[in-house]
């Protein structure tokens, strides 16, 4: 493998003028001698020299060999395009707890291990769901607001469409993802079946205060109750704050009309709050004096405490970030350089930091971070990492605006009860072993 | 239609927290009284009550009738999602010059008029192919890079995965894109149809930069050849100094592997830069001192001027707009208050404005704008518009980063000869008659 005499100087990823200022964390405090964006800029020509250990050849003067599809006319224009034959194996992780019996009940997971950026593919969107997705009739479906407001009123679809919108990228994340990971073993599976149960989207749609405006909030307005048009009649209580600050009535999803598992042909949309109050195929929001507590707000979603009680809601997802890649099954090739990549995100707002550590938690590195100046989004986040072929366990941990760390495994236990299932937020660790199969650990 | 008593303060747009700092135009010179931010504020309500002309309705104390969804069991779980079977109207426009003789070659186009957002869908991204898509096995593409480079290399996909990536929002406009509005007189066709040859997606990929400085570049390198694996073996030369500057080997499109129309398994990005030379399928970098002057940038793409000559090349796409909605075969329903939406973009960088005229040029208004800090991308433009049912002629006019603005239609016409089909990004005019009919109009 020669390299050129021209300097290796492989670009910074942080240094992408498109995605706004990102974070510049060259001098954190405990960068180690393998891992870190100095030393990326040090080694980039070893890295991409290790990268180059398979798949990279040196051509001598023939050309490349002739394929096939270079000699033969290519497939006509659609309407609607698709994903390569050859990427059919990458789909969600479909989990139906209850098999054919229900065959819409449980949840099609993001496999994240195999995607990349920011945005996920519609296609590949994380859907939580309790009686299936329904296929609605726009043109019939209405969403009625009515309870404590001056005017009761009913919007058609077409009605909505008509308002002023706006866009924004937003993650949704379900209250139970990352719940797998509390098992007694971890579990052995893509990084997309523990933790896939959050994707994030650009949604447009209608400002629901702007909506709440004209049917006229009564004084005793506090609480909505929001209800989805699935044959379940998922149900959740909305604060009134919450509803008049940032929240939508979500129309479009990554530019199209969002897709039925993402509740075509309307969803509430409450940006950094827990999946499931984020209403799909919405039909109904009741304002109301006080939670409705519903059997979908007490039959789940409570954080049990140490001592016995619950909490009775947690409407905000906690500052959290996942190694993607490499992560649990996958497997190192070689040693040397390689990307750690990742997502990270919060409820709080916008993403301060992203820290990784290939020891375990002994040393950390700041990574660089693309998307970091949106709020409620994913921000990507990369890190070099010179494997020198003995065993590591790679983490990371998000810092979110308001100074919040992602808590260790350990301190988010202690809080809870052992029973608790939601809002599990805490540092994940995939191990390294010699011969570099990744695997879930618990460190 | 009551509105209720509480103020009806629709949401600017414009006070997205998610999406950066936009601009805060509401000071633009000419704003009358029908248009801007201004109004807005001031008629929110009286737009929402316009809106609610149509599919808004008082709701009595009686709920919504139940629909059939409500009562069946949904679909099932799935690994890879699709649209609503009542949006298969939303396909992108399919324009085949050579009819069955030749399906693959021509333009599938993106319909704008339908899209929101900056995310066109991977399914709608515009596609122009001279040969159709090739169906190409990621397991035999190989990427030479070759010429004036002292180690010939070629690159499995495999390889190129094991870089590392960055990833950024950007457009892609074919050189030819609003051609049609060229023709004598104004076609009346979707938006799509005439100014939907580009898309705007997230793009993941590898520094070009990073893999041409492993080949090691010679001193005489200045030129590129870049060829395609499609059977037209499409080819364009690229200056060097674009290749070390932002160029992109893209790999994934909004977050999962780019589709085969858009290049599977690997193409050229050259951010802001014309579409074809994004070469789709790439198999091949020559390093060469001097251009290629292949078929594919001699036999089109070159701009005709008045007094016979050509330019050789025109890399950069101009600053450029397109009110998308409502737009060219749309009506609009009734009076009032009407979201005016579209979209710029401008391969210098940023656009810094977007200026929106109701009454064909005389007067304009600052638009909101939703994505104003990324470079090389889509950007939302939304202004309301308070239609009092007499006729107007929509323009919107775009201010990029270093000060160019849109030309007019006149004004970008003199610059060419009147043969010239190419890099059209004059202001687009749409008619409104006073039945509410909108037409495609030169103004």
């Amino acid at each position: 493998m020669t390299v050129g005499d021209r300097a290796n100087t492989a670009e910074d990823p942080a240094e992408d003028p498109a995605e706004g200022p990102a974070e510049d964390p060259a001098e954190g405090p405990a960068e180690g001698p393998a891992i870190g964006r100095r030393s990326f800029l040090r080694q980039g020509g070893a890295m991409l020299a290790g990268a180059a250990a398979g798949g990279v050849d040196r051509a001598g003067a023939q050309e490349l060999a002739g394929q096939p599809w270079e000699r033969e006319y290519g497939a006509p224009m659609v309407g609607y395009g698709q994903p390569s034959r050859f990427e059919k194996a990458v789909v969600r992780h479909v989990l139906r707890p209850y098999g054919d019996l229900a065959p819409g009940t449980g949840a099609a997971l993001a496999p994240i291990e195999r995607l990349e950026g920011i945005i996920t593919p519609s296609g590949l969107h994380s859907n939580r769901s309790h009686s299936g997705t329904p296929d609605i009739d726009p043109a019939l479906h209405q969403l009625l607001i009515h309870g404590l407001v001056e005017q009761p009123l009913k919007f058609s679809i077409d009605a909505l469409l008509g308002y002023p919108m706006l866009t924004r990228i937003l993650f949704i994340e379900c209250a139970g993802n990352s719940g797998r990971n509390l098992a007694p073993q971890p579990p052995q599976a893509p990084a997309g079946v523990i933790h896939g149960n959050m994707s994030c989207s650009e949604w447009t749609g209608v400002s629901l205060r702007a909506i709440l405006d004209q049917a006229g909030l009564r004084p005793a307005a506090r609480w909505l109750l929001a209800e989805g048009a699935d044959s379940a009649h998922m149900s959740r209580s909305i604060p009134i704050e919450k509803a008049l600050d940032d929240a939508m009535l979500g129309l479009y999803q990554n530019g199209e009309r969002l897709r039925p598992e993402q509740g075509y042909p309307v969803r509430l949309l409450l940006p950094g709050w827990e999946g499931n109050m984020n209403v799909k195929w919405l039909r109904r929001l009741k304002v109301v004096d006080a939670p409705v507590h519903t059997r979908d707000e007490t039959s789940r979603y409570s954080d049990l405490l140490p001592d016995g009680r619950a909490l009775q809601f947690t409407f905000e997802m906690g500052v959290k970030s996942v190694i993607t890649r490499p992560s649990a099954t996958q497997q190192l090739s070689r040693r040397g350089l390689h990307e750690i990549t990742g997502l990270a995100w919060t409820g709080a707002g916008r993403i301060r930091r992203v820290e990784v550590s290939t020891d375990g938690g002994a040393t950390w590195a700041d990574a660089a971070l693309t998307g970091a100046e949106r709020s409620k989004a994913f921000v990507r986040f990369r890190m070099p990492w010179d494997w020198d072929g003995r065993p590591a366990v790679l983490q990371s941990r998000a810092t979110d605006e308001r100074g919040a760390v992602q808590p260790s495994r350990a301190a988010w236990l202690a809080r809870y009860s052992p029973g608790n299932a939601y809002h599990n937020h805490s540092i994940v660790s995939w191990g390294v072993a010699s011969d570099g199969r990744v695997s879930n650990v618990y460190a």
